[in-house]
């Protein structure tokens, strides 16, 4: 069996997924697909992945056949399931059902304010990207470190990675490239203690080789600034 | 044990959890949150959804203890881990990761593009909700129905409803509420063949009173035309 990974260096779904990879320890084959230059549309990789997104998993089998799946929370959940060694879920039902939600308000409240489809279709409309992702990005950390407070530890649910942890270190460095976060700041301080608890939480991150290995700058397809 | 479920008629998240608990015959209390009178923004209900956003469900213990479960997909997979009775994902793991993934689709990749605070933004931009999540929620149907044709059956997943159908149905509603579905056709009629495997698994889904009943106007909250 091998892992293929359909991908690119600074899609944040992309860098959950590897993420999670990673903390399983499961080697996997890069594979790019250049969503600034649309390579997402191509009827070949549309035909793995309809809604022309990144990432795209691909289970080889010995045999010979192939698996796909999609969308970055189902790729984890399925290595989860699939790999169970190290999880990423915690056990108890109620505080698995906390990790799943910390995880959605990032991947459905949040990334989607942000990724590429949206701020192309809202430059044809003649609105930057910066009048309309910024406040987005900065309520939905704001609700995400609210809510983590209620579960975390050394992450945002207890004191292993989970696929929350997964989703929150790739937002972070999203909300840093549109400038919600200068100097480790938002520019209403009201709120400051929410984001200091996912800053702590994602230092405790970045101290693990996953992490670390995950980010955008390392990948083999990222474009030096 | 007793559910509660805060939600509102016309949400499609909220719609979700009303027809996966119908699915598994759960009784609930049904709580109102206006959206529209941006009731989600209190503080009493900040405090259980920090996102504001409906549905919440909350879990009365007999001991009188409150768990509180937010974000739709989240609340499924819960009511499914712990009440395994009528199960709403497939056993197989590739076929869970496909069923996830179909959800995500309506999840993550349109339905943030047609909600209300969404459309309240790009009001305050000057753009109409009809300019902008008509293409969004029609090339979202399109993968839809598109990624379906892999695994559906009688449901978007085999013969039995899943989680996806309980995404579908609110989101082909939305379809016809934004007019990108007319006389259940799409303007652009080369990919109607994927719409038309959404609806046969639509009317097989409303064939069931589970879907029947959790529809918007059969709310105590609907407000009648």
């Amino acid at each position: 069996m091998k892992l293929r990974l359909w991908n690119y260096w600074r899609s944040s779904a992309s860098q959950r997924v590897r993420i999670g990879l990673g903390l399983k320890q499961l080697a996997f084959e890069y594979l790019v697909i250049n969503i600034v230059k649309q390579e997402q549309f191509a009827e070949t990789y549309r035909a793995k992945n309809s809604i022309a997104q990144v990432p795209t998993l691909e289970i080889v089998h010995d045999d010979g056949t192939v698996h796909t799946v999609t969308q970055s929370l189902p790729i984890l959940e399925y290595l989860d399931e699939r790999f169970p060694e190290v999880p990423l879920l915690p056990k108890d039902l109620y505080l698995r059902a906390k990790c799943r939600a910390l995880s959605e308000i990032v991947n459905s409240g949040i990334q989607p304010m942000q990724n590429l489809s949206t701020t192309d279709r809202l430059k044809e409309l003649g609105i930057e990207a910066k009048q309309w992702a910024p406040g987005f990005i900065a309520s939905g950390l704001i609700a995400l470190g609210r809510a983590a407070a209620e579960t975390s530890g050394k992450f945002l649910v207890g004191d292993a990675p989970t696929i929350a942890d997964c989703c929150l270190v790739p937002q972070l460095g999203a909300a840093r490239r549109f400038h919600v976060l200068v100097d480790e700041k938002l520019a209403d301080s009201t709120h400051q203690d929410a984001i200091d608890r996912l800053l702590a939480i994602e230092a405790n991150c970045l101290a693990l080789p996953a992490f670390v290995n995950a980010a955008p700058d390392r990948q083999p397809d990222a474009v030096k600034p």
